[in-house]
């Protein structure tokens, strides 16, 4: 989606300057991964336009490989972000209807050639809710990716303003299963799976079992205000009867942009999956990437590796670096 | 509609900022009129977010009637205008598929009581061609202001981005029977009316025979380059053995921002027609308002009455007014 | 007022961008008015330029008739406002001396015309104290305004660079009387009226006697810095012996523009005396108006009336809206 | 004064952004004067706020002593720059009345200080013209420095939003017999010593006879449009019997910005007469200064005295320097 | 090299604000290139900083593999580019003495490795003026290249602010024996190769001969202000005694910016070269490669083959496209 | 130095636009010293180039003295600051090699005449650390001080990315010696001198008593992140048996240049060691320099005595100022 945010404060509508940048949680995932040094494939439907084109030179520009992407159809998903401030949250208007990946088919994608020496699997549920067609082609790309072998992670991501919650529930119930992670949080699991066992840690036993899950990741943002967050995780990983985790927690304030939080984190995870045998290592990594993108502009965590494993290690003191 | 415009000459899809202003043929109409000092409502069927209030707002600012605007739908027309330069023309994107006006039904609207106290409809063939609803809503709007007894005017305006020729041929023949003026230009009315006598006054009698009409006019624009062009009109006054009049002409270079200069003569047109008893003294009106148009960013002619006439007089020179 | 403001956090001198936006004491009430819902029209006196033009153009686009302005002097008054942060106060550079508004003379305003089916006017000691022909104009209007049978709400807002303490208190001596709103604090009561009862609430009542009053409100802002405020208020319903009431606290940090918050209390207070029958609803409404308005850039709180009152009841967290 | 420029080509009173620069007639000559190597100073009086701080901050940058500026009064001129184009004349708004100049006193200046050590004094009529005040100073001014044996040289520079033809007539007759060097043009001898004899040699030679001037030196500029001017100048040295010259011609388009044209023209014509011996010589760098300000944004002329030379003796193929 | 280029109009050391782009000859052939369509690898040395990432995802973005840049050295080179306006020429500062190129060494690079799969090699005599290290490099690669049977396109691109006329010559001797195709121009070929035989068909005959190439082309720059450029080509096709191609020629104004227009032409000529079969064809699809450049700003030619070709064929009259 | 600072908070690298300032440590003492009152001049060697002359026109804006600056060499040092935010530090990459200053020679600078009729000499490590070249300057220009019986302030302000610890202490030990006063702090001291007595009081005497130093002076940074610190000095006044003072200490958050914060504590003490007699004044009157600075962009404190003077004396409430 191409991402337009007034200036300064100015509200959406009254803005005499748009900043453009590109964003979309799994592509914000699939940039993030890159840089972290990943190979990363972002797989989508865009139009035959110069927009579109701007993406995928802005996803180039990151690293992540184009080359599955389908195009056709009319348009573009487009995003207002208005920034929010203190007592006034940040807002979204989306002019999403239509656009070329609500419209695609399963026939612009051949997931044999695109899983083609690939490991992982990472979607979220705001791809299944943008269209009965998005979450056809979420039902036959998980399947697949199930049937080749790969690790699969689902972010389920419900959000009101793409479909109703009984419509969300019902998809959920069919591409969970396939999942091998989830990276959820409390109150979205009550939402999506209807599901509280009064801890997180009980929760999380629960939905591990239910879906025999290998991991099961939440995130805690404390919201105290536009600007200023609490943001910590827990996992629980080996199944039902895995280990509990809990993270170091960050005190966000003020926060540059928030959008991508948990993108960040869902990349920080795939990341650290692959990289550290410590369990409690992996969280705060992905935990201190989740943090770091809540101080740069736009949806994607712009970071290495190095800076993400710094933060995880203890310096966040701010000095400058000289 | 929103335009956004990338900021410098950059290309869409390579820029960082957009500029944000709003435009559209009918509703640049309607501000210039209202600011030369005419009475102008515009109407249309917006969505209910910010992005759409924004435009309202705009509206407002420069006088303009908004009291009959429909609310609801999903979207605002969106367009992208990359400033071209020389060798170069400037490109449009549009992304107005689905929008609150696209999918807009007769019920939206209330022709007697909007026609209540007016005296002058116009409308454009791009309104027509952006649904088969809006075509249907073109049609109820101009049947309903023929049968009240206003003036209307009709520029075809034909954008082959949005349908075929014979789709519009089709379209035009229906609703140019009932305008009283055509503001069109040769180019056009061989696409559109498949006519061409040799000579635009013939051309112009022909089709005010055709169509019954009061009064013909002609643009003609020399496009030298997207900086360099000329600019003059020509007019058949009393129908269609009226007399003929042509322009002074401007020469135009280097152009600021052409988009909305045809739009900045209807409303050049139509202010004057109810200003000025000389055909001459109109038409030159009609063409200053156009030529001033290119000399300002954004959709909207931003002159008053009397920039407008002091250009038409012959101040052209560019002193510096101090 | 034409408001320039540098870019960044710039200093007024060493800025080579400045952002302009308008504003002023009351007419920043009647853009919030307006834009709750109310039917709200702005008067002054404007110079015949495009400066203030745009000034107008901007209240219209908020929805605020501006039919009875004058037009007429030499020029609008204009200021600067460099933003401050942490220990640096914000700071306001007046260039006002001079002003249409502080020429004006009686015979600019017609006020019989102007009160046509008017049921409230507000007024501020901003006004009465940029010129003695102000202060004249605004001792005429209230006067009209009060015989008319109009509420009558004032806020004294003394400002130590327009005029001199005995020169304010002299005039608001005469002009209190003909309000039936007093919004106030407690340091300009002092100033102004000379008035310290020990309390907030004795003050109140104190002020509510003296110039026979209806309701007193008064606003409280603890200054932690020039990010980080604590603000509430309190109001005195129903005359000296009316009952006493404090709002909801809110702690603004941190704060995008702090100018007009003032102003944008008046204007929830005035809406919500004739939306809510419950006083500490109107009061919590004027409140969150207030802090709604530190989260936005400019002097005019760009909000509707869903937005206040959803923060008022307690949606404050700043989780994104999507 | 404070010059406030919409951005892009925004209209005043519809511009979201003012670009910040500062300028006036005798302080663009000062600036230039600096650049090129000359010890220049500028007097004047200034307010004691940051906006008038950032004048002197900008003057000195530019190398321009401001030991006797005088501090006080309330306010710092201001005025608006419309960019023009084509068919529309750039447009400027005045603030200044009452500025701190305006009324300034006999007293806030020491001329015999201010001229300890100078060679030469240049004035324009625009600061005679800005109220009876400045008139004076300028009488007084203008005496001293005739009296202290510094050679004079004067720009009568009307301007129609100042005062009347009437008034400055007037001061013109008081003013002029103090000058040595006369830089102006034939529309204004017209306007200001109502005098045209035929051709501009003549009417040269005629002030020359009747102010008793060492040298007249006139400007021409062909304006066909904003953006598209011819520029070249010619000059009477010697008195009234001395040698005529023409300059070189430059056709100039596009124009950056026009403003300051003839300052730039004016402190090229003060240094060469330093400088060169070559009257013909002296002319020509004149001129080249006036047609490289028309490249800059501003007021001022950005520019070296080996530009201006290179650009005197023909490189003007713009061919990029590298 | 990293861009930065003032805003506006305004000059290097005067401006608040740098817009920042990358470029390079060699990079800007290269995006131009793999825009056209074509597979292209550009080879460097950069630092390990984040100023040299940006240049790197630049790259990507435009589709550049980035494979071969070797990581190394303290800088990375910068140069200020400052706008020029009709007499005032552009200006470029460059600052990249000791960058990471200047020193890099032999074993930065593996031809060997780099050249796998290649077919033409494109190098300029910009990069063997930046030091004698460049120049050794540049040694190294031509003949690496012509020994694999690569095609190889020089274009000696003197710059008097590298290296005097006589070093440039010297190694201009050495290094042009091992090209095919040389691109250059008349005034260049003089100062490089002190050849002018009194026509361009003449010398460029000569040049086949001397260096036994395939190939010579000669651009035409007839620069009449900074804004305002005649530009065509011509070619002698097939060797010594081959055909003589003279391109359509095309009028420039204005002129967004000139900076890499021979990048693009050198573009343009590789893809047509491996395209078309007709040799006039191929020359005006570089001409009006390098024509659409001049109207974008930065480096690099942000354009597709279909706009370039569209060019080549005709429609250069600046009609919008909507 | 030219800083190049990313709009907004975005990365070096992915920056479109840079804020340009001029910045270095001993040239952000002189700008801050002049602004104050004092009268102060810059000494260092800069290319002829339009780069550096925007640095002289900077300095020349806030009155410092810029006389005796050389000019010659290739390059002005750059360096880019990228804004961080709550757990991301700020962000600077030098590009500082081979500048002018790194090269500058002895001969460059006569040290009698730049220092005739001057009272105080204040320099630091970066500028000892830049080359071998500089180091030796500096150990002229503070031997020549000595013996002139200028007092001495230095601030030995290690930076790891210009030298190593063991490079830094050997220049330290011969530069400290000629110093009156020192400017440090507790880290520093320790990897610097080796001395840590337990006590920032212990230390100060050890090195008072070490250096025989008339006064020493630490300031204490609380960093909590990038945005929020805690700020306080000590003080050792009248050498090792001296007394012992600490200032007053402010909360700064948000932060919004924390850039130049030392160098504007150090200007404040040079400042007030000339100005007051009260050592505890002397101190908070450096302190609040300090801290004014946190709140202001780029590197140079544009604050005058009265705006800390009031700050020190406790207006930090941001109450704004109108």
């Amino acid at each position: 989606m191409l991402r337009l945010t007034p200036q300064n404060h100015n509200r959406i509508g009254r803005t005499p300057i748009y900043e453009a940048t590109y964003g979309g949680a799994e592509s914000n995932v699939a940039c993030s991964l890159a840089q972290l040094g990943a190979q990363a494939e972002f797989v989508t439907k865009l139009p035959e336009n110069a927009v579109a084109d701007g993406a995928i030179a802005t996803l180039k520009s990151f690293g992540v490989n184009t080359d599955h992407i389908a195009r056709g159809g009319n348009r573009m998903g487009v995003y207002y972000l208005e920034r929010g401030s203190s007592v006034r949250a940040s807002k979204v208007v989306y002019d999403r209807a239509d656009s070329a990946m609500a419209l695609a088919q399963a026939a612009d994608f051949n997931w044999d050639e695109i899983f083609r020496g690939a490991a992982w699997f990472h979607f979220t549920g705001i791809t299944a809710g943008i269209s009965k067609n998005a979450l056809e082609l979420c039902k036959i790309a998980v399947k697949k990716a199930k049937e080749k072998g790969l690790t699969v992670s689902f972010d389920p991501n419900y959000r009101a303003k793409l479909w109703t919650k009984e419509e969300a529930r019902e998809a959920m119930k069919e591409l969970t299963p396939y999942a091998d992670v989830l990276i959820s949080n409390a109150p979205q699991t009550l939402d999506v799976y209807e599901l509280d066992c009064g801890s997180e840690e009980k929760t999380m036993r629960a939905l591990a079992e239910k879906f025999d899950l290998q991991s099961v990741v939440f995130t805690d943002r404390i919201s105290r205000s536009a600007d200023d967050n609490g943001y910590f995780a827990s996992s629980l990983a080996g199944g039902k009867n895995g280990k509990y985790y809990v993270s170091k927690r960050y005190e966000l304030h003020p926060i540059v942009d928030r959008v991508g939080g948990g993108d960040a984190f869902a990349a920080g995870d795939i990341f650290s999956a692959n990289k550290y045998e410590n369990e409690q290592q992996r969280l705060d990594f992905a935990v201190a990437a989740a943090a770091f993108k809540h101080t740069i502009d736009g949806d994607i965590n712009v970071a290495c590796e190095a800076e993400i494993a710094a933060l995880a290690e203890g310096d966040g003191s701010g000095r400058v670096q000289r």
